[in-house]
């Protein structure tokens, strides 16, 4: 299991839902960076639990305490470390974690894996848990992006059926990215987004959960950064977006849909704007071959619905290895998308710092 | 620009298309692994050009030079190098390939990364060609797999708007896997196929391109092998998909789909079976956790139209910074699809690979 | 800069001398391995400081807490983490670290290469005390190489030019190595080891400080493990040898010495013993081709004298660029080298693994 | 066996002494950069042997192809690969070297390595030969450092026990560096240089051969590149010299002697002069803290005898499991240490570029 990512700048991710902490070691950052604490406060406020009912009402308050890399209040170049204390852990029922695997979450691999080593409860290393220090980690790297006026935001595009306008549709420079940004429940259409949350509770409602797709842009990336083939930034940003818990697709640009196309139809055209060259559509997403094109770069990731539910599944006792039942009781997220918005937007942002300095 | 990939098996890329060839080093390849060339010639033929009227009628030998680590027919252990030497560049209307860009290629952006230093002709390292030491990677990678049993396979899964059946709604268990292995143009429906064929040879006639999905099946993976987070299977393998040209999207299992449904339909569900577990449904394609579940993994890939079209395209002239048209007249594949397909299988055997020693 | 290091399991170390704490994190373990806290505890107080008269006074009880990966005494293949909070900083007279340089400390090259954001405090993520982690590191690594029955140990060859026999010239498998690894200064000699502390004392009451040099050998390597060229066994292990702070030289059998010597004296001629081959000599320490031959690995490691010494210096003083003196006064230790004894170990059996798994 | 070194350039070694031929693929050069093919031919050349009758008299042109990564004379960024084929393979008895290891060199251990799939021939992939790609790459890495202004440069310090006088006693800024580097054998007095050459030319004559020590300095680097630990600088150049088959030992300025030394003695203390800050003396060789102090950074490398001597050595035969007896006859260096110069630039000069860039 490799927890180390990167190549300029490396991040080693550590912890346990249940154990002592979680937290991340950034290792690579330039020395002389002044951290806005206001700033990652309030990315680790977006994927904090419990703040609204169609979120888990579990209480974690995410404390995170710089350990190292940091001397007044400037990066000095060496190994960052932050740490979050666990204090919320309600211990639950570590029997039935113990031994009966829940469907669709990772007990029943983690257990084969570390052959029957590893620290089940609550998930363990493989908890949602372990965002948290992910979301940290890209609020720094936005910090570092955003002096090169790189913008990264998003919103949710889909709960289930319902579906907000995407921002291949629209002209994302006329949207209010404060109002993405601050909202507990960004989508750009209103309405879609009320629909959207009734979707949540209603499946909530009936113990149930729902998947969702999140949809996100990164705009005045420089042309030309990434690489072909082994390196391209869409093989950087995918990777990344993969190792967050719950994610199925990715799609960059047109997508899927690019494939029922015609070269005629999918190619995006030249042409010359203020001395500079843009193209006149963005079916590419703003990657060719593997590379930043100057347009937005725009993607969606696709989420399952949440594993953890009331509704009685089969599964299978691992120590009498006999078929049974398991009811997952608890206070879960019937949906991971909303919290999941400023992870996506953290591995962008540290995909791109990779390709950038 | 990285054009090294890998941990414990590591691969270097290297060469242009019109330069004097293209190769592949693999460093730490086990000793002793006899290589079967037969495989290795067929797994290139499966990629070659030239071998139907659907695929473009320019020819390439593709013939490789086995240049080290391999000894009396058995790898040494030592770095392996395979070289292909280019023949066949019919060096084509170069003064065209440096001033103007065709759209939805690399050029641009690649001049650009390059400071205007990159050799453009017929791509230079941007060439899809680049995918055929890509391909022998692969067609080792197979051979050291195959001592554990497991096995790739794929097929088309559509070409524009006319689909073949997904392997997520047969049992795959009972796929004639010799014929969709040896088939210039593997569908599962023989019907689709030759409906696929039609539109090939139809957007061919019109001087235009198509876009369409590949399907890709591996079998027999041990439980366990991936990782949490940054090293999940998904990752990985998305990492390398992404890393052939034309790829946009990716999705695992049920993929975008799965983020419509609710927990109580996307679980996969455990059960016992001859004393071992298994999942009834296997909505997740094989990967809990960013860990092999020992279900199939399944995932699709889905490309764009060939760039490359003969409908005149508004771009633009670099050195005079003027708008432009460009026609990209010659010999280029109407769709790419049909050759990717031992592209898309040899990364998913590099990918594997690299998990499972 | 770049604090991690290894392929199959990764170090990333973090943390400032007089910052909240220091720490390690450990990635790729191997799950159920039953952690000996004895040996742990052991390894950590060798390198502890305080508890003789010729090391520093200063009390460091350098107590360390497992943050992640380890769930009921067993690793569990997760990142394991390790964190020694910082208790027994003495805050010093920081404005003199602030403004004045300590002659061959790393406090000029640290400041130049922070752009002076450096935490100056102690010598901050500069600090030998760094080498804490580094041992933990070292105590878990060996626990893994024991149960392949591979050893390690070292003495100290010599202080200033008091010299103990060298590992080459004895049969070291008649050596006492509980008395060796038990002693707080290890020397085959006990003369030898007498008259070392005494120059230890001697330079102590002057205000002075002295160099030294550490033999380690590492017995039951199996045959072959290492690489040619960029992974060679030298390779790796004069890296991390070489991260040990002071350290100015490393060589490896007869070392500088060899190359004195003909070839007909040189040479380590084979011979057939109990069925498996043997050298008659070990001019080579163990190496060859960069892989390991089946004879003790041994090599030598010449550390510097402390920097820090009461006699006055001639520095400069950084803010005002003028000439200046200095008198490092503190309690620091006359000869580094009884403490780095277990440091050499831990980097020793932390690139032996990197080999061996 | 990982034969690929690197971060921000990434080199990837292959082929065999006997095989087709041996080169490299460097990857991540920067595009732009013009090559001076006098100076890659005449780095080239140093190290080409048959060039004087104190070297081996085997002809090897060593004539380069680049293959990949130049276009019109200008790096493009992509992947650069330069091969050599292999042309003046004597098979020599390749019966003697199938059953019986040459004593000292990496036959045995890379037999068991490879469990006897190795290519033998010339020690195949093992050989000295295979430093030719390192000189070409070190070649192109000084041409990246020479636009910094840095400049490496080496001499024979000892053949045998006769030694020319070291860099650390003169001021090298005096040394007539165009000498140096033109120099077959390169010494500082030009008497010490024709002693050495008498005691190579008498080993030789008795079928015998030498050792030696050669010392390199980098000047007019930057202060603070490097590391603290693990990317120390001292780690980098001592990682790739140790990967030079041959060397036993390396040290930096003062090295071993250094630990004689009380710190009074050893310290490096500051000045100003010319508003920037230098040290009077440079026992540390240019390195404190793993980082560069600006000041020349001088080490040295052991090198062992050349273990092909025509004297009878024992030995086994693999087949039989019997002691034996072998002569190594052929046309070898008696010493390899004047051939060995360019190749420790290279690797200096790659360990730099390293950290500069």
């Amino acid at each position: 299991m490799s927890g180390v990512w990167g190549n300029k700048v490396k991040y080693s991710i550590f912890g346990e839902s249940h154990g002592s902490g979680i937290g991340i070691v950034i290792d690579g950052l330039p020395p002389g960076i002044k951290l806005d604490f206001d700033v990652l406060r309030s990315e680790m406020n977006r994927r904090k639990p419990g703040s609204s009912n169609i979120t888990t009402s579990r209480k974690e308050e995410d404390q995170y305490e710089i350990v190292s890399g940091l001397f007044n209040d400037y990066t000095t170049g060496a190994p960052f470390c932050a740490f979050i204390q666990n204090t919320s852990q309600r211990s639950g029922d570590y029997e039935q974690q113990r031994n009966y695997f829940r469907p669709s979450h990772a007990d029943y691999t983690a257990y084969v894996k570390s052959n029957g080593f590893n620290d089940y409860r609550g998930g363990g290393h493989f908890s949602g848990r372990l965002t948290a220090p992910i979301v940290f980690a890209g609020a720094v790297a936005k910090q570092l992006l955003a002096s090169s006026k790189i913008n990264i935001f998003s919103h949710i595009l889909s709960i289930g059926s319902e579906k907000d306008i995407s921002f291949m549709d629209i002209d994302i420079s006329e949207l209010n990215l404060t109002s993405l940004k601050q909202s507990e429940f960004p989508t750009i259409k209103t309405a879609s987004g009320d629909e959207m949350k009734k979707i949540i509770t209603s499946v909530k409602a009936n113990g149930d959960s729902i998947g969702g797709v999140i949809e996100c842009a990164a705009v005045n990336l420089p042309v030309g950064i990434g690489a072909p083939f082994f390196d391209s930034l869409e093989s950087t940003l995918s990777h990344l977006v993969f190792s967050i818990p719950g994610v199925k697709g990715i799609e960059f640009g047109d997508g899927f849909e690019i494939s029922t196309k015609k070269g005629s139809e999918a190619n995006d055209q030249y042409y010359i704007c203020d001395r500079s060259i843009k193209t006149m559509t963005n079916h590419n997403g703003g990657i060719l071959g593997g590379l930043s094109t100057g347009m937005p770069l725009i993607f969606k990731a696709a989420f399952k619905p949440t594993p953890s539910i009331a509704t009685e599944q089969s599964t299978v006792n691992i120590h009498s290895m006999e078929d049974s039942k398991i009811s997952v009781i608890g206070r879960h997220d019937p949906c991971i998308v909303p919290r999941a918005i400023p992870v996506i937007e953290a591995v962008t942002a540290m995909a791109i710092l990779e390709h950038i300095r």
